[in-house]
């Protein structure tokens, strides 16, 4: 890498805006640069382009934790959150991730007046190479982390160089809510999705996506623990998934196609093929016109469908235990990240009870009568008073995670099982956090000629199913399975209010970009 | 579960495929039904709608390779392989994934002719529950995994029947491709394709699908070992993703929208966004009209990106030391699939050096010419020059794996960063797998204003990729990555020939279906 800009000779390359940025610094040079005797010890970068294999060894900021670096020179490469000069002194605070460090340079025998002026005026958000002692800082430094030790400063390099003009600022961005104060700017959701490359800069965005990715790796762990196989299935389908309505569809070549709406039908052939327990991860697309603070056209399915035995409780059981493998999973190993999420985003912890809770649908519709809610026996809650059953069963339960059974029959998808007892009831069932749902499953029809008879009765067009329908007629085990939402999953346990949060490139009707 | 229909009274349905395989045995018994002293022990069962939470307890045929079960009574779930009916005797062999156990049914004081003839009729590949008696075989039974023991039948229930005609016999479809006997029976690919859930069933299949997912488990061990964050990136983009060409279109709400074609721009945006490693699996879409035996029109891409320090080669070797890591992985935990596989599909086992071996695509154009091969220096390789460089490095350096590196750069797309010493080069690199190309990469363009420059050169509309540069205006590492076909990983570490073969679901220009 070349560095240090000048004393390379012509191969600099300034780009506009770090030509801004650096002016003056420049202009002072070409003045007169035998002046500047601190004129090897920074400087803008050429643009990086392994222009060697030789390097300084770099050191992380969340590094300096341990002492062993006190009184010793480091390199960092970090992203310049701030700085502020002040006479003879300018500081730096440097950034990565959630670290923020604080860094000086001042301005004697090995800094010049120029060096000071360039630091002072590199353009927050920069890249920047930063060589410096470590040494113990005499105070806690206020908003630093680690803040007990500071950098003092001997070359600073800009390798990567900020627009001077950000969009909105960093420390906007990642203001906790509850900073009330009316002079301090906010920024709103739309202005932080425009620009998301910055706004995924703030510790709780940093966090929320590594929480997401534990709720994968968890959901993983489990299921690669319990025999399971990872499939993954088409996302361009012949006919719509669930029967035809809000799909996004397409020309295919010579055919009509569509986006799958759920990977259902293809887990349901993998069991139909023996693989007994599979799960897949996948993108699941709804052209639904839902503007709401839970619904995204294009989102993250944890799908598993699973061959059982005797009773499909064996995979509400198996999939119940699973959650509480991942809750318990992500409230040990992701600490910090949950910490870092709700010092921006208040929430109150997520409770869980062992075992999970399990109510009959019908107790649900009777705990909301008793709370005096006009709702009906066999029709779908509403999302108000689904959140009201969820604050009845917390209070009552002391749990934000527990299934609903036996949905009417009535209200569920036609591949679903009925009950052997009850004709208006089903083998399904519905997982909620928070008092939303974040998982829909049932026992699947595996009858061949019983689900034509269903498929029927929900004036479903059987011709656009047949391949569906005869996937069954050569044996399969009964089967049971769900779909779950992994931003929802991800959104509940933090307690935040919008899936667009943890949704790194949300899609909904009126966003496509970024 | 209700079992043993007739003892139940009314509530036994018989679906039509049924019928026909048990008629003569009701027709029987509704002479005479008091005469079959066996009719409680055989039968089909309703259809299984989690009746009830009692049943027996099961044992699955691998279990059976345990000594223990010697002499005991147990009850297996599993496939109707297939059986003969041979005098006072029967002989059925159950599947479970690739384990085949052989049972017998001998007519006699507990099992009544109806009954012999019954379990006689159940068509091929029914799920049937087994009740019987573990006794270890005097001879080997050959064909059968585990061939020492044997199950001496007491009941025989259908829980889901077959229809009695099947498109293929599995026998056929897992018979290996050196019995080259003329008068035995083939199964072609699209047949298979066509009825992917039986053809799934063959333990070649099982194995493969084990397989992809220990290529996907150990690729994100790898990873998450190294400090990558998984992300998951939108495939419904606004504009198309690589420029313009081979993309399926579609209306999204009131724009234009299109499928991803890869999650590049993501990931970048990503690493500007500070999440320093990253990686991603999900969907990749290309409407491309390409029939060959390598390529799909959707297939899954294990994607990822890594903003380095001093030179792309870190990330080169890191991506290696993965690949290897995989390999490695598979040959360790996956031993009986990769029999199982190789069992149908002969090939030769995968071999790799340590370290990974890197040429430069000049070094590879030398050797091409010196074995006689007419090939330019700075156009891309074709794929029968790709694969006879295949050979020659296995023949040079005894490895399938190996890395091209410093690509010609006007063959790399325009965000490829080019050498800093050549201009006629790149920083760019694509993996090989026996041959054929597995992985495509490079460093990146990360300064706003030089990206649009090579954009320019490469005659993109700048317009359409303005975000995209944008997202590089707010300071970005240096950083590199690649986009890796999952299954050509699959593919080529088991040699086989065709990628039809490790897509469950493929999508081609000709195929959407199942």
């Amino acid at each position: 890498m070349q560095m240090g800009g000048k004393k390379k000779g012509g191969d600099v390359q300034v780009a506009g805006d770090v030509e801004k940025a650096t002016k003056a610094v420049n202009n002072m040079k070409l003045d007169d640069p035998e002046e500047d005797f601190s004129k090897d010890f920074y400087g803008v970068c050429a643009m990086h382009q392994s222009q060697s294999m030789e390097g300084p060894a770099y050191t992380e900021i969340h590094e300096l934790f341990d002492k062993k670096y006190l009184d010793h020179e480091v390199c960092i490469r970090a992203r310049l959150h701030r700085s502020r000069a002040k006479g003879k002194l300018c500081f730096i605070v440097l950034r990565d991730r959630q670290y923020l460090l604080q860094c000086v340079l001042s301005s004697g025998e090995k800094v010049s007046k120029s060096m000071l002026k360039f630091a002072g005026n590199i353009s927050k958000e920069s890249i920047v190479d930063v060589y410096g002692v470590v040494r113990a800082s005499p105070v806690a430094i206020e908003g630093c982390f680690p803040d007990s030790v500071e950098l003092h400063i001997t070359k600073v390099f800009v390798i990567s160089a900020s627009s001077p003009v950000l969009p909105f600022q960093i420390e906007d961005a990642m203001r906790p809510d509850e900073e009330n104060d009316d002079h301090l700017s906010r920024v709103n959701q739309d202005t932080r999705l425009d620009n998301r490359f910055i706004d995924l800069r703030t510790p709780a965005n940093q966090a929320i996506y590594r929480v997401e990715h534990g709720v994968v790796h968890l959901f993983m762990e489990y299921l690669d623990n319990h025999g399971f196989t990872m499939i993954h299935t088409p996302k361009i389908i012949g006919g719509a998934s669930e029967g035809g309505a809000n799909v996004f569809k397409f020309q295919y070549f010579n055919s009509q196609a569509c986006l799958a709406q759920s990977p259902q039908l293809y887990k349901q052939m993998a069991i139909a093929a023996d693989f007994g327990r599979v799960y897949t991860i996948g993108g699941v697309f709804r052209a639904e016109d839902s503007n709401t603070h839970r619904h995204l056209c294009e989102f993250v399915g944890l799908d598993l469908e699973v061959a059982f035995k005797t009773h499909y409780h064996e995979v509400v059981d198996l999939i119940a235990d699973m959650f509480v493998s991942i809750f318990k999973g992500l409230q040990r190993q992701y600490t910090a990240e949950i910490e870092a999420v709700n010092k921006q985003y208040k929430a109150e912890p997520f409770e869980f009870i062992e075992p999970t809770l399990k109510l009959e649908f019908a107790e649900g519709i009777r705990m909301l009568r008793e709370a005096g809610w006009d709702v009906e026996e066999f029709a779908d809650l509403s999302t108000p008073a689904e959140k009201f059953l969820g604050k009845l069963v917390k209070e009552k339960y002391r749990t934000d995670f527990y299934i609903l059974d036996k949905f009417p029959l009535a209200i569920r998808p036609f591949y679903t099982m009925p009950d052997p007892h009850n004709k208006a009831l089903s083998n399904s069932y519905d997982f909620f956090m928070r008092g939303e749902e974040i998982m829909s499953g049932a026992q699947r029809v595996h009858d061949p000629e019983f689900l034509t008879e269903r498929a029927k009765a929900h004036d479903i067009d059987i011709k656009t199913i047949q391949s569906y329908i005869d996937s069954f007629r050569y044996g399969c085990p009964p089967h049971a399975g769900g779909g779950i939402g992994l931003e929802r999953v991800t959104m509940l346990f933090l307690g935040l209010d919008n899936i667009r949060k943890v949704s790194m490139f949300p899609r909904d009707p009126k966003r496509l970009a970024p």
